[in-house]
């Protein structure tokens, strides 16, 4: 490659500052160092997590920043040490990473890798502590160790996931991050048995497309009643293209919902998946699900004070609750595992992906997530 | 049969109110009616429950009452459409029941039976609503519809697991309600790996022998390091009997248990079994496993307004917290097996067997129970 070890200039989307339009500047972008990849992006998605640090409500604001994290690539260069990547490689970014070599990454249960697990304060490599990213020598921070809305980034080779070349880089990107997370919390993690029920809390919440990804896996998983818990009973119509076969609506009733849907499913739903992260909504997925073998997966990521609170009885009883981050896959292992799926036309993507723009238009593809358009928005690089 | 279809006049120990020794009487027993069978009680041993109900504190006083629940025999007779049992068979009657035809039954995952699932409070049997019990003509009352303080005893055809007739009673009488249910705890629905680390959370309660079991049953699956905790540091000496290889007292440490144990594991336990009941316990057990793979299991039971409360992360890192009633053994389909397991020397149930008395001295067993001296004491019946 002409271009390995030296600095690459190309077109970047950065946030100066909180909230405000991000903006299209010439960046230059460092060689990657030891065990580093640089990555070419091809298309890059807009992910409710990216505007959610971009907002930097109530989170460390850290600025300049270059934010992305769902996309696909190719792979450049790669920096020492690097021996399962080569240049050519087709990638999949991923904004949490597995070292294979941590208690976590040795263990097949866990994805919570100790060395790349998602660290959303930190702007810069966890090599050397510096930015890959400077605009007239200045840097400009990371996100996630991955920074998509670039032309190229580098990312650690942890967090890339290395996939089928055929795949086709402009829908399998989505899969790098919002699909995984719902698809493997049922898939994965709540696991329904073929002609179960399952009931899904809080539906399409912004960009984020767990929720349906969570039900997709469930209709995958053979799960014959899918019910989706929700405020807004317009979200209703959007779910049933997801697999979606009951509404129910917690304002509709005196009682709390998930005495609602005990009754409804004549002692409890079978598995219920809690996408909101309302600690009240995680409350009901639990007592929701069937004594003797009903199993609650959280997913929505809950506020910094809340408390969950139940009566011990209620787990006594043989019901079971666990949490799950990313779906439980690990990145490197399981994601080209998931491309493959695609390939199989054993998972659709395409309904998910709502929009394209070109990259020049990010701006676009942020004003869409905050007015709830869509689901994902794909951008498309070099344009 | 001779006494087929007659009612047996035997020797019972009857409780006739809370608190007062019990006293050994003849009692009618009237032959077993649809979907029941008279069986022969051999040997019968004191479980804490009994004691419990005994005492009646809190509880619904049902007097005047047969207890007993933990026993071996062969059945007598069999009342009209059962159809798995015949005069002669040996068996274990358990305190919950598998009707083999309920969602629960039909479910692998559950043994909460909808039929036969454990009732404390009623003194009859389910078919008729009466007893089978009578002094004088006087109705005695049954408890958790085995009542096994008599040489005959009249159960539910789902309350009785069929075992190898050449299993020895006065052994494998145990398993039959504590022994299962810690080695359960651990084995169905703990499940530790080889090699992994297990805390278990209350040891040596007073009869209750379910954390001696637990620990057995880790040490069965191959864990290497058993944390005992208590607060009472006199249990570790038992423990390290049962597998027991560390021991952890809360009152040594100014902080809480749980960051006692992830500092002392590196990261958390890779299991916990709760066995006090005390939320506490509860709360402790389940924050002290590790992220991404830790599961905690809860058996003690709970006071009525306990309220478990965590923050909702633990559960997001990948904890799974989960309950069990009974070690989730189906009664009659999975305690033949567990008595195989003696059988094929796996499970030695001798070290729980700490005593021996003729059934005519059962207050004694109650006066060992209650002075905390001991695990098991098993009656032999007729003497």
């Amino acid at each position: 490659m002409a271009t390995a070890g030296k600095v690459i200039k190309c077109k970047a989307a950065v946030a100066w500052e909180a909230g405000k339009p991000l903006s299209i500047e010439e960046v230059e972008v460092a060689p990657p160092q030891a065990m580093e990849v640089r990555v070419k992006i091809l298309y890059t998605a807009l992910c409710h997590t990216d505007v959610y640090f971009w907002e930097a409500k109530g989170q460390t604001p850290v600025f300049p920043r270059i934010l992305g994290h769902e996309a696909g690539g190719i792979v450049e260069s790669v920096g020492e040490g690097v021996t399962e990547l080569v240049p050519g490689d087709h990638v999949l970014p991923v904004f949490t990473g597995e070292c294979k070599d941590c208690a976590h990454c040795k263990s097949e249960e866990s994805n919570l890798c100790d060395l790349l697990r998602i660290n959303v304060d930190r702007g810069v490599m966890i090599g050397d502590g510096q930015s890959r990213f400077t605009i007239n020598g200045k840097p400009i921070f990371h996100f996630v160790g991955t920074s998509t809305f670039s032309e190229y980034t580098v990312i650690h080779v942890g967090c890339l996931a290395k996939i089928n070349p055929e795949a086709p880089l402009d829908k399998v990107c989505v899969l790098s991050c919002g699909i995984s997370t719902g698809l493997g919390a049922t898939l994965n993690v709540a696991k329904p048995k073929k002609g179960s029920t399952v009931a899904i809390f809080g539906l399409g919440a912004v960009g984020l497309a767990v929720s349906d990804t969570a039900m997709e896996g469930a209709k995958m998983a053979g799960a014959s009643r899918i019910i989706g818990v929700d405020l807004n009973p317009e979200k209703y119509e959007q779910a049933k293209k997801f697999g979606c076969t009951d509404f129910v609506n917690p304002k509709d009733h005196t009682k709390p919902v998930q005495e609602v849907l005990v009754e409804m499913t004549n002692g409890g739903v079978d598995r219920a998946v809690e996408c909101t992260g309302n600690v009240n909504a995680m409350i009901s997925a639990f007592e929701c699900v069937h004594d003797g073998w009903g199993v609650a997966v959280l997913v929505g990521v809950p506020h910094k004070e809340a408390v969950f609170k139940t009566h011990p009885m209620n787990f006594l009883n043989e019901r079971t609750l666990k949490g799950t981050f990313f779906g439980n896959y690990k990145p490197r292992t399981d994601l080209p595992e998931v491309v493959e799926m695609y390939m199989r036309k054993e998972l659709e993507v395409e309904k998910f992906i709502t929009h394209s723009v070109p990259f020049s238009q990010i701006n676009t593809a942020f004003d869409l997530m905050l007015k709830g358009e869509g689901l994902r928005c794909v951008m498309r690089m070099g344009e």
